[in-house]
């Protein structure tokens, strides 16, 4: 008997009820002001992840071992953000409920909000760990409340000071430099500090929302997304980051802002696989 | 002393006040469903129409003679479709207040419904010729009213049975074209029947709103849009109708779907903007 | 519950058993000796046909209202071409003695033999209907027998003379052409002498494979193949062709070397879907 | 013995003493306005020929059986107009002086008027069957009198009236169109015409030179080109005229204007391959 | 009453008469030897400049506080280099005898040597400090003295020796290397010696032009330029070199040969428009 | 008299007698998993490579006092990887029976397993050094022994252990890990370990045959490969290396993997020519 097509990003073939991770796609871009296509880093990254190895040499472990549930993507409505996040909320508050993590692929970075209303509605006193390019803290955006450009100031409006734990940054208007270092844990340009951040919230038992903008990266190691910042972050970093946030309490996360079709080499889209199977492996690590 | 750097679409030199005919664009493209990229669009055709002579062949008149004046891209907030259809409805109600036509660049189709109601406000027995591979017929799209594939369904609820003519359509949904049978003046695949509608609506001397969606075009001629779609009518077939179409009393236009990224020929992008070249001097030759 | 992510080309959703057509893709192209990418298409076509309308305007039919399973891609062997032949074999046969229509989406050319295989077997005096920009009639390609080159003449080699009928034929070496005058039933440029190669199948209703090269269409229509050559049809002669054979005995299909990464425009995809969603109505119609 | 990588033309392996042809390059697009690139033109047909086959389908010869020698390409001097001139015209006046036909692979339009002048001081009585999108007739260009956009202009300095017939011209400055009224044999957009002129030079026996430039043909066929114009010929209309052309006594030939590296799907290299060959078979078949 | 469109690099909207610096545009590209396209380099640093930030977080700096004028591109005339050189020292000797910095925006690296025939008029005892990842010292290239390849050596030929001073070169000639070693302050491959050369300047309060191509940096920061060199600066080490540079008496500077077109990521114009608001606030910040 | 059109890399201009290194170029990629396109490597290198300075400041040498001699590429038969690894052996063969060092330039990594047959025939006690991004130690893949993935087992299959010396190497499967920390010289992920390895073989004077992967650099260098994998060398670890490995008795080279279409910025190839470069003139100012 011939089975359907299933597909799934390589490796995460448990099924929901045995899983520990839950992927879920969010490809939504309709607030992005510059360059849109990041609806697309979702399935791009589950299609092209049939050529990557699920076999880990840095953390000499394999894919195939975690627990992940692939539940595909959501079907968003473009043009409505408030509704995107209700549906975002929705799915993620499911697998929150489940005793999952909740693994969001996005889309524009704006998904993340619906995420993380889910993850404080459950976690009161939930952290959040920033790695991005831009500071993402400006109040509206020609208007618009629920802009990509204004998504972590949303997650502020929910969690407040002393929350949100930014790294990495080096790109935005002068005001949002000036609230970041008013109202967040701010550390621009690199990681530096975040050795001492995930301590001092280990300590804590901290809950943490880890959210990821793959454009904290160089835009040589990763030039497929809609806003390239020069001066960013090697592959290396990055995955020496992403396994020390995994050592404390992270109870949901996200990859956003691939945007594929801006790199026609598929460079980044493979970059971006291989920094999904490092995360999906450093946070089963923790949690199994 | 130097001036500043002005860009204007070539040969639209006019003063705003001298002028017949005033560009305006929308670079807007939220609710695009499948790939993004229209907003780039207008930018696009002013940018390249550099390559491109004044002095059409095909009427014998030269751009230049023409009183064009472009008065550049509003500044649209992406993720609010309903505050982006306001600003272009204002901008275009001002050039219908001063007795001008207005040309909208579009952007996805969408942007349409701004231009078409101010229209309607200014003409209540306006008509609108529609261009098109799509029918844009669909009540809601994922539950949103205010989406690219519903634009000319929304045009409906304005006008009524009777008032809109479309031609060239090649794509939809079943209950699209079952609408379009019962409440448009449908003309599926190609421009049979052009002759005709114009010959009574010139009888009529009734105002018309004439609506481009560049895919109307056959993807070879125009491959740099959204949802390219097989079948569709030839440039000169293209340049044929709208001469047909400006010898009666339009009122206002619009070019649309332009997503030049989409096409690194450049080959779209030079093809509308000589199609709005042709559309220009056909406009201008009819009202001057 | 969360379900896995099942993908699908649109509207093909029947269970194995209710359906009457049964797609199966052959990722390979091993053999391609200019330009390879082929490989891509049968998952390229899955993946872009969410932007396509499942209701057809050239036959007043919904795909969904047909009766096809998706049985995803077989895992072929690259560099072995008589290993990837034999699984192609085995799954087209499963499907012919499950009293349904195989159509394989290659893919390189080579792909077709091994569904001819199976076809043959089941029907002895099975037909080929073959519509290709080349001829494919070489005895052997650099010392090798089973090459994309020389697919129809494996064919032949199956089948003897007055079985294959060949449309839009306009490359080859000097020797194809000679073979292809003497052996089999031979219209080079285009489809002049199809309806009457028709009619005469369907008075014997004899079993017919019919094979789609996709590079039959003119590079204009479908830049994204391997070997694209000037001088080809249009899209609509080949949907109007299409329907002609599929009112004889198709037993089973197939089309090939869509090769999406040299079209980074998207329009061959789109095409390449549309002709299927065509194909699939049109055998559909015959069956139920 | 192991030999050195030659690489010509496919099938053009005759020795230079045994050839009736002779091709050669001029990677040269200095003076290109807009978009340049043809520079890389005759170094992509050489290399993409690979991929075509020596048999004409449509004049049922093969290439393997002309004589035709292929010089490669000369080493031009950037930003120096007149030197590169200066240069094409002495590799053009060596061949016709050894009483062989010379066949210029551009490069910009502009190295046609170094052929020109080589052909013209042989053949005083000189006829130029000029095959375009542009009118190429501007008397200078920004000051610049040699210059892609004067070329024709430039040769109408050297005949004078009546020796200059243009074919499917559709894009230029009114003045240029005015011009060619006054003082060429003037066919804008298509190969009306061509019949009569072409059996009026065969009558007089008038020497002529054969300059393509690619962008004749319509941008959905060749959209690699600085400058693409819609509404152009098909490929089979350009083979058609071309064939005819050769029936009359050709002394010199270029094909201009392919831009490789605008079309990333090799379509426009494939189809000037193919003009190449279709057009040295016929100049062979006359010439021996 | 509606504006037209006015365009400039983002952030410079100084009136001329306010302004302490003047950005002028020279899109040509006539003598490039390899990949051409820096023509339109100038065009689309403006263009795409509204995805950037005015922000520097580097130099907690605003440009929009800057004092810049943008004067828009030289109309230059392709294939005429001594013409297109006198066009821009005659527009950079304008701002130079109004007190301002002229800022030249090429295009490719010959147009320097306009800019800089005006500056010595004005500063006879001037200095040059070249970043590039090539030497630019030949006598000439195939013939010419007025090409790319030879800009900085027709800069010796004005300034003589011990006033140029090299860094960052990694490719050229074994004749351009001795010469270097011979001539110029040559730092080969890094900016070492960077510091002590600005101090000494400083020191002298030498008047300094100072060229950046943007080829300095590495290709994987910056891919989209005519000729790039792997083993280049990152883009942090550039900011850190330019900001020394700043601090001395520069008179006068460029930014050089960007090919868009040659990286369809827009990673290379994203980063080039970053150079430039660096350079322009650190240029600014020394002379208000 | 003219002569036909020689295109070699350049500055290998000697002939083949006087030659200590012979290019030649082995077109092959059927056995690629993932993305095709290596065959197309040779070629490009060739062709782009006039692009490229003679001149290595790294080894203030020059390429066109070496001895290289490019006898262009051989045609091998896709799909058969047998019989194009026979054609690979025999023309290593007798280059190495000649005297001379064989340099490959690929084509997929399978390529190599040819070349080492030939060189392990001449020198039993042969070593390997491998860079590589990949094990390519399965024992088949998909069934087929000979695949890019298994070349360095099959390797091991003729040399057994402690001859692979593997450098680099950052993906795989969890048993190649295993395989290669039990039977090859183990290197993961940089150069650690190589002068140790290199003196040891120095002392031994060990005939080597070294073999360059190129995508062992970091995708940000070398984006057009088949199978990037972030996290690689820098360009000038790479240059380092391959000076301190010419150091010893190399016997035989390549340099694999570049498949130029996958990087539309040329980038890649331009990097690939660099490194043959700096490697031609390492390995001959080691043997003259």
């Amino acid at each position: 008997m011939l089975q359907p097509n299933i597909e799934t990003f390589i490796g995460c073939e448990a099924s929901y009820s045995d899983s520990r991770i839950v992927l879920y796609g969010a490809p939504f871009d309709s607030t992005t002001s510059f360059r849109p296509g990041a609806r697309f880093g979702p399935s791009a990254m589950r299609h092209e992840s049939f050529g990557l190895e699920t076999y880990s040499p840095y953390q000499d472990l394999d894919l195939t071992e975690c627990a992940v549930f692939d539940s595909g993507d959501l079907e968003l409505c473009f043009g409505n953000p408030e509704q995107a996040l209700h549906d975002i909320e929705s799915r993620a508050g499911k697998i929150l409920r489940d005793g999952k993590i909740p693994l969001l692929l996005g889309g524009e970075h704006l998904v993340t909000l619906g995420a993380v209303r889910a993850a404080a509605k459950k976690y009161p006193n939930l952290h959040i760990i920033h790695f991005d390019a831009h500071a993402d803290l400006r109040d509206h955006y020609l208007g618009a409340k629920l802009s990509h450009a204004c998504v972590i100031r949303r997650c502020w409006d929910l969690l407040g000071d002393g929350r949100i734990h930014q790294f990495v940054i080096r790109s935005g208007e002068q005001e949002e430099f000036q609230f970041a270092k008013a109202h967040t844990d701010f550390h621009p340009f690199d990681f530096e500090g975040l050795e001492h951040t995930i301590s001092v919230l280990r300590k804590q038992n901290a809950p943490i929302y880890f959210t990821i903008d793959l454009d904290c990266l160089d835009p040589s190691v990763f030039p497929g997304t809609g806003t390239p910042e020069a001066g960013g972050v090697s592959f290396l970093q990055l995955l020496k980051a992403l396994r020390m946030v995994c050592t404390a309490n992270v109870v949901g996360a996200d990859l956003n802002e691939l945007a594929p079709s801006l790199d026609h080499s598929g460079v980044s889209t493979a970059a971006a696989c291989k920094v999904l199977r490092e995360l999906l492996i450093a946070l089963d690590t923790k949690v199994k």
